[in-house]
Parts: C-alpha cells; structure tokens; sequence
C-alpha cells in the first residue's frame, strides 16, 4: 500500500485501508468457511451476525435513539428523493424545501409528484455559495417536514448547525453523514448512500423515526415502503451483502480512530488547514462563503481557468487525483472525508503555495 | 484456495474463483492507480471503460440484438416486480402472469396495483411441481406482455422452452440467467438479480427493447423509469461500480469457459448427473416433475424429515454446504449455478450413494 494516492474524489471516494485489506481477505474466505464473503446466504447465521453488528455500531457510533430504524436500502440517494414524499408527504399536504444546490433540486423535483413543496429558501441566484441562516426564511405553518441538503458537495457548502424549527427535519446526508455529531432527535428521516463516508456505493442508509412508518400509503408497492424494511430488518429481499459487510468495516475503522467526535475533530483540522491557505492571499479563492464553508468539500478557484487545469495536472502527477472540479462550478475541489488522511491535507498546501511561486497569476 | 467448500447455496452463490481473486487484488490497488475499484469516480475514464466493457461482453455473451438495452440498476428482482408494470402497464390494460412460485406470486400482487391482471395457470394447487404446457392455458386477446420467471429456485423448476406467443414475453431470469442460450428477440424485457450467476448480490441487470422505453406515465419517479438509465448508460445516478466491475470478472470467465453454449453444456451434465441418482431408486424423490426439472436447483427429499436432516448435516461435514431446502419444500436443494464445478457435482452424488448405504430408509 506504499503507492497509494492521494484520493480527493468526490465519491466514490477514499476509503480506510485497513477495511480494504480485510475485505480482500474476506472475499477468498470468510472465517476459513471455505466461501467468500459474497458467496454466502444473506440468511446465513453469519451474514445476520455481520448485519446486526454492522447496524448496531452504526447505532452506537451516531447515538441513534432506539425509536429510530436504521435501514440498509439500494438505488443510491437519488431514489430517496421520491421514496422521502411517497412515504411521508400525503397528497394535499405540504413540505417546505431548502434549495441549496443540485441534489436539493432534484429532490424538489420528485416530492412536487406528490404533494405540495414550498421552497422558502434558494441560494441559485447567487449560484448556491451561501446556505440560509434561519432569519432567511420561514417554514410554513403545517409543513410536514422541513428538508435540507446538510454538505452540498458540488458547491462545497455545508450546514454548521441544522434549523431550530418545531417542524421535523429530514436531511439528505450522503456527503457528511458520520463526519461529525448529530441531534438525531431532530430529524423525522436521515439518508445518505455511503460511496463517501461510509463504504463502496451500492448502499443507501436510511435512519426514520418509527411512528413515521405507517404514514405510507397502501398503493405504494412493497419494495418501495420504509415499512417493509423495518418490519423485517432490512433483509426483506436479498440485501447489498458485499456493501453491508464493508460499511461494517469503515465503521470498526471509525471506532478504531476514536468514533464520531475523534473523527470530527480530524476533519475540523483537515478542513482549516486548506481555509488558512486559500485565505492567506488573493491567488486562491474559496466557492463558499466563510459561514457556509464545508469541511468535506472545498471547491476553490485559481486566478485563470488554464492555471486550474495546469493545477489539477501537476497534482496529479504527484499522486494527488480527483481534484478538478464540478462542472456546475469548475475550478477545483478537494474532497476530504473521513478516511482522507491529514498527511494528505498537508501534502496538498504546500503543493498549493510551491505552484503559487511557480506560476504567478 | 485449497480448502474450498462446494457451495451449495442459492443465492447468494457460489462465484469463480478467478474473479474473485482479481477482486482481492483490484480493491487494494486498481491498475497500479494508487486507489481501489471502490474509491474510483463513476465517470472517471477507468470506471466508465469496464462499465462499458461489462455490458458489451454482456451483449455478445446473450447475443442480445442492438435494440435492446442493457440496465444495470439496484433494488434486486424484487424492485422490477412493480418497475415492470409500472413502466408496462398501463392502467385499464391487461398483462398476463403464469404463477410458477413464490416469485411469481409476488410479482403477480405487485402487477395488480397497476393494471388488470390475467392468471391462466397457477401450480399452487400442486406445490408448484409442474411448469405449464402450451396447452393447459391461453394468453388473453389484448395482452400487453406474458410474464414468467423461467427458473424457480425454490421449488427446482425451470422452463426447458419458452411460450409460443404473439404476446412479448417478460422473464424473471434471475436464476438462470446466462446459464443456456435464450431466444433474446422473442421478450420485451427480461431481468435478473446478480447473486445467482452474474455477480454480488446488489446490481440487477434488465434487458429492455428499447421501443418499451417510452410507454412510462409522465408521473412515474425518475428512478423508476426504464428510459432515466437507458438514455444515460445506466450512469444517471451513482451505480453500484464494484458489483457491476464483479459481474464484468464473472462474464470474463463465462467466456474463458467458451461461452454460454459451452457453460450449458457444462450445466446440463451437472444436472444429469444428480437426477440419474436421484431416479436410480426410491431413496431419493425429486420434487419436480421430470419435465419441469431446473438444471440450477434440484429439490429433493430423503424417506423422512430426520433424515434429510442427517443428509444436510453429514454433507456439510464434508465442506458441502447449503444443501437445505427452502422452508416452503422442505428437504434438501442443491444449487448448481454456472460456477458450480462438475467434481462437486461428483463429489455430492458419491455422497448421497453413501448415505443412502449407511442410513436405509
């Protein structure tokens, strides 16, 4: 593993590598079993061993209430955008929306299929650099959830603090989802598809509020109801064994490294130490407004688009890959999630002040 | 490798071992990129060439015509139970769905929450040991499609030939999917879960002529249209990458083998060989009728519950595993998918002379 790169990919992206190693074990044979990993019955006593335990760290590891499911679900966090409102938001009734970037959008786009959306909030004029303080809008008396993107990836945005609002939340949190502590109880409904923080993609987990369950109604096929997974702990039909099992290892991982708090702490550092540099002179410039900064996602702009792409080169060229930007945005974007390693950050700022010498705006 | 059991499971299943151990490598490092298979971009250039090098082997393996898609999506078989309907099946229009088992039946309660459902044979009343003949039903003047899961892994029944019909074929082929040849132009779509013969359980491949793309209602989530993957290249969202880069392994060696002509083949020897001994006395019964037999799952049972019971214990004792029958049979199943070797095929039926020996009824 001495060759490994410097991965700021925006997802899928780095992962622990000591769950790879295991996970390349585990293929060839699990537990000396004589079968992979893959190979075994979802129903077998040891696949069940590596579900529970791999949704019980999770549990432990987030402090979810007990009156809260945890779900292991498929079709990416694309497909929550519509299971959200076919679960939670009856025809006739009406769900406020923050818009803070294209996954917010898209996610308005599918609960407007079945109820009213209202959207108190749209950084799109501004091109989505600043996220809303709470004197920005107002949620509508009677809304039935108040949903929010909490990291906007593209934009490099991410909330610091959730709303303070009677309505409950419902967060899509694929980008920072066990990056730093949460008030769960907050929240009606979380989700967030694991390709960044949690494991390969092919997984989406989904934490809901159990008296939200019942809310569906019964047109809704089987496949589609958060009910339907609960009842059965998520192994109504054959699960993403593979993905389950290595989400189970990131999160040994992140107990290893100290659990949630430790690893916020790391990604509080990581996230400066790149701030300090693009604040220290005018040669780079952050996307994101200061107070909506995001510590996994730092998309920031050169004086020109050719010495951004001469950026991106010369990094590559010394193992740092992935860091070309969104083409919503361009530029460039570093893309730090847990498992990216500080030694990495740091390799990356003094990359950033050498190229600033070599190649004056 | 050596301490290898013969896998008997039904899926999740036994996989190639060459695959795998590509895998084992591929996870570490991918081509010397310094990052895993897993922590690639979907849209980096290295991922979008073995998605496009799956589905093209796909393509050629099947020999599936160039006006079909090939969809690599998420959700398992279970998800295409409503996806096909929904994107079928119109409301106030009728398909009809012969009932083989319980995936059919599942299919079947799913169908009914959109349109009108036709059921011209249904083997319930005989514990569905018997597929249908041509003549013990009629497809329904108007039909949008006949729907049939060509082989049930529960009750060890498989179509040795598919329906004569005007009316387009729909086919749950999860369990015998690239397993024999298929008259690929005479199905409108055809879908199967991975963890039998393709790949991991997570990716669910779908087969589409593409003039069914456009038949879906403007209300339909985006997710859940056919015509969202087919027009981005199964890309619109994140894929499951590492299950699609595993189904890709796993058709690489399909083709080692010789292809699918030669893999069934191969197939069609395993299962000879089993149901030779299980017709060679009156110990052993299969459940099937001899007609309806599945060259993938041999349902069978011993003189008593106890046993089977026995069998199943003694066998795996030996490093053969998996051997029990589904709770809705009873008695013992032996899956024998595509990279089932013959020797374990061998190596199970010296076994069950022996047992019978040893253990008379």
């Amino acid at each position: 593993m001495t060759d490994r790169a410097f991965n700021f990919n925006a997802g899928p992206g780095t992962l622990p590598v000591p769950a790879l190693q295991q996970a390349a074990r585990d293929i060839l044979d699990y537990q000396g079993l004589g079968l992979g990993i893959m190979e075994m019955s979802h129903r077998s006593k040891e696949f069940m061993a590596i579900a529970e335990q791999t949704e019980s760290l999770f549990r432990e590891l987030l402090g979810i209430p007990n009156n809260y499911r945890i779900l292991f679900l498929q079709g990416g966090a694309s497909s929550q955008f519509f299971m959200v409102p076919m679960n939670l938001l009856a025809p006739g009734t009406t769900a406020c929306y923050l818009n803070t970037g294209t996954w917010s959008a898209k996610a308005i786009k599918e609960a407007r299929r079945f109820g009213t959306v209202d959207v108190p909030f749209s950084g799109e004029a501004d091109n989505f650099r600043r996220l809303p303080e709470p004197t920005d809008y107002t949620v509508a008396h009677g809304c039935q959830y108040l949903y929010l993107v909490s990291n906007n990836t593209i934009f490099g945005t991410q909330f610091s603090s959730f709303p303070e609002t009677d309505v409950m939340l419902v967060a899509d949190m694929s980008s920072d989802i066990l990056s730093r502590r949460i008030p769960v109880e907050r929240f009606g409904l979380i989700f967030a598809g694991a390709q960044k923080n949690l494991g390969p993609a092919g997984v989406t987990i989904v934490i809901v509020r159990d008296d939200l369950l019942d809310r569906v109604a019964d047109s809704v096929p089987t496949m589609l109801r958060y009910k339907t997974h609960a009842d059965k702990q998520s192994m109504y039909n054959t699960p993403p064994c593979f993905a389950v099992y290595l989400v189970g290892e990131v999160l040994k991982w992140v107990k290893a490294q100290g659990g949630v708090e430790a690893i916020e702490q790391r990604n509080e550092e990581k996230a400066r130490l790149i701030y300090e540099m693009i604040d220290s002179g005018d040669y780079y410039r952050g996307h994101a407004e200061p107070s909506s900064r995001s510590r996994m996602n730092v998309a920031f702009n050169l004086p020109t688009a050719e010495l951004e792409a001469k950026f991106v080169a010369a990094a590559a060229k010394q193992k740092m890959i992935g860091l070309k930007g969104h083409r919503s945005v361009g530029g460039c974007r570093a893309s730090i999630y847990n498992a990216f390693p500080v030694e990495g950050v740091r390799h990356l700022v003094a990359f950033m002040q050498r190229f600033e010498r070599e190649n004056p705006a």
